[in-house]
């Protein structure tokens, strides 16, 4: 793979934020030359298939700064330092729905951006969930709705563009790939 | 929607470069208390299936340095100035690998890390492919190998953690949830 592959020449960190690190390398190519990577440095994040006993996705609507927009997307969080993804996954939905859950299991990780972060999500499916008698808290920065929807709604969120992200958009797929299988 | 909305205090941008631009924000939050948000501004992009006449998914190796490791991946690329997605599509689709095609439609376009990130990705699926005779130049920085993956060696590809990345994951879905109702 030594034809692909790029060594790095030198590394200047321009910049450590609360969320992301972003750095400026200068490499050397596979065929000798040089060329700058602009890389952002992300601790990694969790996202939940969360579902109810009547088949209702819970989703989280809210504001993104990035977009300047308001985005319905699947509970979501990032790694706090030392924590397992399984233990953010439930903590994030514990934080942001409301619910708790007795299931919740892996069911795949992706890369969202790899061209220039390396931001990895854990994807969790949550089932036989549960209402907790004392919400948790967010985190003081945040502020969400709690919506419920079908699957046939969160079709209609995608082609409206109110879901617009991409592990939402995976994780309707999935629901959809599983109800056309019959599991 | 005033709950949840973010209002820009001010915003000064950290870094200018090829790729990406960095942007250090405070903002006044819904309850009027203040917060800082790190904003990457991407220009966009496109990412494409490639499907050949014998159903083969045209895929792309290549090294990527944010994660110091070699992935499959579909065919996908930035937008330059002025381009329309599809144009981009079809630029990249022949820069990667080789092939053109007759038939490219729009399936989804999504946001691919809402929380730090301004970067929608645009995916099409092409068909009707064929090889191009002379075929056209890579960037000068960058270096792929071409493959080509029935549905059951992209999904091992998944397990085996060579496609890693959302975009990909999505696309190997759609094929899966199109060849499980039969279209």
């Amino acid at each position: 793979m030594k034809h692909l592959i790029e060594k790095t020449l030198s590394s200047k960190r321009i910049f450590q934020g609360r969320v992301i690190d972003l750095y400026h390398e200068e490499v050397e190519l596979p065929n000798g030359k040089t060329s700058k990577r602009e890389i952002v440095k992300h601790p990694g994040a969790v996202a939940v298939i969360a579902m109810t006993d009547d088949h209702k996705m819970v989703m989280v609507k809210q504001y993104r700064k990035a977009m300047d927009r308001i985005l319905v997307e699947i509970p979501a969080g990032k790694l706090e330092q030392g924590e397992e993804p399984i233990e953010t996954a439930k903590r994030e939905l514990e934080e942001e729905t409301g619910y708790t859950c007795d299931s919740l299991r892996h069911i795949i990780s992706f890369y969202t951006s790899p061209g220039f972060a390396d931001e990895l999500v854990h994807l969790y499916l949550a089932e036989e969930l549960k209402v907790m008698e004392t919400k948790a808290e967010l985190d003081e920065d945040e502020f969400v709705d709690v919506l419920h929807l079908s699957l046939e709604e969160a079709l209609t969120y995608i082609q409206t563009q109110q879901i617009y992200d991409a592990k939402t958009a995976y994780a309707v797929q999935y629901l959809q790939l599983r109800s056309a299988i019959g599991e």
